[in-house]
């Protein structure tokens, strides 16, 4: 599975405020960058955290230029919440409608909560004791048809991927503000590296709105 | 005065790791670059939590071409430590030889410690009760010669004075690794802003080794 990180962070590596507000940190022009990466995607990743912080409905605005691309036939990028407790709660905007949400999750989320989500229409791919066992629920989602994933944040679900050795590209647009705050969450937040960083290489760098847009791949 | 800011972050936003190792994050062009920038000021300043934690000299590698840009009689940049309770080390390398160096401090700095920076040759600049008063403090600096201040970070420094609204402009290098960490200090720690965030515009975008100079100027 080819695995792509996309997000927008302040000058400073910030995602949102320390109160985990939505903030405006990219424009027009970077909203349908993002659109265009999610009709390249099979489907598009957000950690539990998100859901619950920003109710995101990772439903693409234009599916007109996916059928140009992936042909007439394409479905749209099915919905993934990586979610180790079942948290993601039934009237989240991530699980109405269409398309399919796959929820990623553990032996360790009550049987309450799995009932439910599945009662909301999740299929849910349990993989991994207490953490979500990225490699084996990757593999699981790609048994599923998925072979281009998208990943959308947050902080703690982008570092497990790093620290997990899946992710291939990320692609951060930078915005003009500062954000600032210890606690407030970053590109990559998670316990963090100590040694052996991933290492990054620049592919292409291009002003975007009051921005700039950075495209990494992952090396190795 | 004119505040320049530059540091170096990883392309997740963090200047460290959670270990506050100094990890490399930029390479030889941007040591060029920086030692440049530092040519131009008239002091360059560090906080208390980066004396710390790095002992930086503060001392610039290469004289040769201040003299070059601001005349053969134009002295090494001063050095700046903003440092509320006098917790720099007596053998700190900021102390040792020349230039000279400058301490920010409080009315809530042990004497002790007062008498103990000043006898190692520092200067010390009082401004606030408990925290530096940092409009205060620059206008004491300023009083001392200094018209063009550069801020090295780090973070707490950082996010202190944009919260000041004291920076003109910040120069940050986005170098190609990850380090992650939600406890790994970022470009702009502190508290953090929930809204009125600070406006950047962004003056130039350049590789450099293997990463991005984002040169933005601060709005306002």
């Amino acid at each position: 599975m080819h695995v792509v990180v996309n997000a927008a962070m302040s000058a400073d590596g910030k995602l949102s405020s320390r109160r985990r507000e939505q903030i405006a940190i990219s424009g027009e022009a970077d909203f349908a960058r993002v659109d265009r990466l999610r009709a390249e995607a099979d489907a598009v990743a957000v950690g539990v955290g998100t859901v619950l912080a920003d109710d995101p409905s990772l439903v693409r605005h234009d599916e007109a230029h996916r059928a140009d691309r992936r042909g007439p036939e394409a479905p749209p990028p099915a919905r993934v919440v990586v979610d180790s407790r079942c948290r993601t709660p039934a009237d989240a905007a991530v699980l109405a409608d269409d398309p399919a949400t796959y929820v990623l999750t553990t032996d360790a989320a009550p049987d309450d909560r799995r009932a439910t989500l599945s009662e909301a229409g999740a299929t849910l791919l349990t993989a991994g004791d207490d953490r979500v066992d990225l490699p084996a629920a990757l593999e699981a989602l790609a048994a599923e048809g998925v072979d281009r994933l998208m990943v959308e944040g947050g902080g703690e679900l982008i570092f497990s991927l790093f620290e997990a050795g899946l992710i291939d590209e990320l692609s951060v647009y930078v915005g003009g503000l500062v954000i600032g705050g210890r606690e407030a969450p970053t590109l990559a937040d998670g316990d963090g590296f100590v040694e052996a960083f991933p290492e990054l290489t620049l592919d292409d760098v291009r002003r975007l709105d009051d921005g700039v847009v950075l495209e990494w791949t992952v090396a190795g």
